[in-house]
């Protein structure tokens, strides 16, 4: 008699949990009511050949080519807040960054409409949709998927990290590896940041969300553009700005020396006028390790921090957060679609609401 | 007094009117309401590199390389109808095509997902966001915008056609020309059509939606995969597939020759079993022509009328509709995203409607 009741009350226990499984997932599948999307490019140049068009015998003469510009798809949901969210991808990747994660879930895209942010999403020039470069480029298919594993500090390669949060099962690896495309020519910081700000200029103040490679295009772009209103930085790479003659050592790292970058005082007091916040996963070596795809975090991390102190004893307002410092563990180079994104994107928007950005 | 009553009769009128507009762009204005959106990328391809990676000094030994797939973006409406539809871009283009037209208008993507459709849009292989090609490229940033303004038929350079659904400023022609992007490696069509017959058996039954180039390989794609329910196909070019031995002399331009392609009987009774509907712009010449940028599309439209003429004889039902001819004048090789792109939608909508497509 006893077993049986123990076996409805188990029961009951178990239908509640559905329940509530099934209320959360009901939760994320409320509809997004977007007001307006769209996409347009932004920014670039045009390149003008001299000569005389001939149509019935058409060469690149006296013809024009647009390019270098970015390309951008927005979209601006019901009542949504004053600042959109602008979300610009690293190294290798292009707007998938922040869509669906490799393993199928909801990424910054869909979770910021939810959380009523406008959000406009950058393909950087030469890169992606926006593939119509100014420059010549040669381009080889070189297997390189093992290596950005390890940077990406999934693991190991084979090994996964005991503890990474993200799927382990073929179909992930398969979306994951495939959401890279390649740059079409150099990756010019001029070029990308100038796109970048004519973005800011044509919308207005908004939020500049990086990752990677694009934290330090973010810093020039602020720099460049008023309207960068804050910047919230997932693992920004190389590129931090310290004032001309208060640039600190260059780091080591088995992925090879840190340096910092400088900028005359004026442009870097203009990254002191607004707010900042930095994010960096788990799974970062302490002391140098020959692991050098994580050993190469280890000196941003560092890095990030000196510059921090640098920004905030000039009146700056920098935040550099660990995650596994605040109880975030396992998180890779992508912690926004990352197996805990919400968490992730819960931290964020916690910071959003501190610095009175989601009004 | 009567003057008096004129008048009030035709304000009355006027805000009648007025309202009559507004209410048409409030009902443009409603929000989407979006079931699920996110990305994906389908089909494809690996590379294994032969050797044994090594972390320490990361070559190409031993690593992978994931490539050729298909990237795609799709959002499925709250009350969607049966049949999503699968939208492919032309040459030289990519998802852009489907969205904000030129001019800063919705395109088909919003139009349709007004009208209830899942809709999935493509990058294919080796373009835009699915640039990690399989083979090696070089790229080069050749001028050749006026070149295109003639073949897209929006006018002779630097002249408009006197009726061309297309606006006229600067603005829409910077954004026109920004809408193209370059393939990566050569366009080969098995794996185009591999990586949009594996979105087929990813999502199961719909309407395949093609233009230009995507035309041609869109017959193919029915052939490899059955869930392709039926093919609504704007201004296809080469490609037309006729039964072995069957073929039409080819069609003289003065852009060149215009041969039509064969397939084994067996393939061919495969497009016997679809709806199909072909539709072409205005400003082709009625008969051979110097402006061969036009003048390609007469050979193309021939041939559809050609092609169409056999699919029907073995028992299929494909529809060609000269847009003149059914009072839409003006279009250009882009009808889809023309000024009067709502009425070029009503058309499809309608033929989808005939079909029983659209439950």
């Amino acid at each position: 008699m006893k077993v049986r009741i123990l076996k409805q009350i188990a029961l009951v226990g178990l239908l509640f949990l559905n329940t509530i499984n099934i209320q959360a997932q009901k939760t994320q599948r409320q509809p997004l009511m977007i007001a307006e999307q769209g996409s347009f490019a932004v920014g670039g140049t045009v390149i003008t050949n001299p000569g005389t068009f001939n149509p019935s015998k058409p060469t690149a003469e006296g013809q024009t080519y647009h390019g270098d510009h970015a390309y951008v798809f927005y979209q601006i949901p019901v009542k949504p807040h004053k600042y959109p969210l602008v979300m610009w991808h690293g190294i290798g990747q292009f707007s998938k960054t922040w869509e669906t994660t490799p393993d199928g879930r909801e990424g910054y895209q869909n979770i910021f409409l939810r959380r009523n942010f406008p959000v406009y999403i950058i393909d950087q020039p030469r890169r992606g949709n926006a593939g119509r470069s100014t420059v010549s480029s040669k381009i080889d298919p070189v297997p390189d998927e093992q290596q950005w594993f390890n940077v990406f500090r999934v693991g190991l390669w084979p090994k996964y990290y005991d503890n990474v949060q993200f799927a382990r099962d073929s179909a992930t690896l398969n979306q994951y590896f495939r959401s890279m495309t390649p740059n079409l020519g150099t990756i010019d910081i001029n070029v990308t940041t100038d796109a970048a700000s004519a973005l800011f200029s044509k919308i207005g103040p908004a939020i500049l969300v990086t990752h990677s490679h694009s934290g330090g295009m973010g810093w020039i772009t602020a720099i460049k553009n008023q309207n960068v209103k804050a910047i919230v930085s997932y693992e920004p790479g190389s590129g931090f700005l310290f004032p001309e003659g208060e640039a600190p050592k260059p780091i080591a790292s088995s992925a090879g020396a840190l340096e910092a970058s400088t900028v005359p005082m004026q442009d870097f007091m203009k990254l002191t006028k607004i707010p900042i916040v930095i994010y960096y996963g788990d799974n970062i070596p302490e002391k140098q390790s020959e692991n050098s795809g994580a050993d190469g975090w280890r000196a941003r991390l560092e890095m990030a921090r000196l510059w921090r102190d640098v920004v905030n004893r000039y009146g700056g307002d920098v935040t550099v957060v660990h995650l596994p410092e605040v109880g975030l563990k396992g998180n890779t180079h992508f912690p926004f679609s990352d197996l805990n994104n919400i968490e992730v994107a819960d931290l964020m928007s916690k910071w959003l609401k501190e610095k009175k950005l989601d009004k």
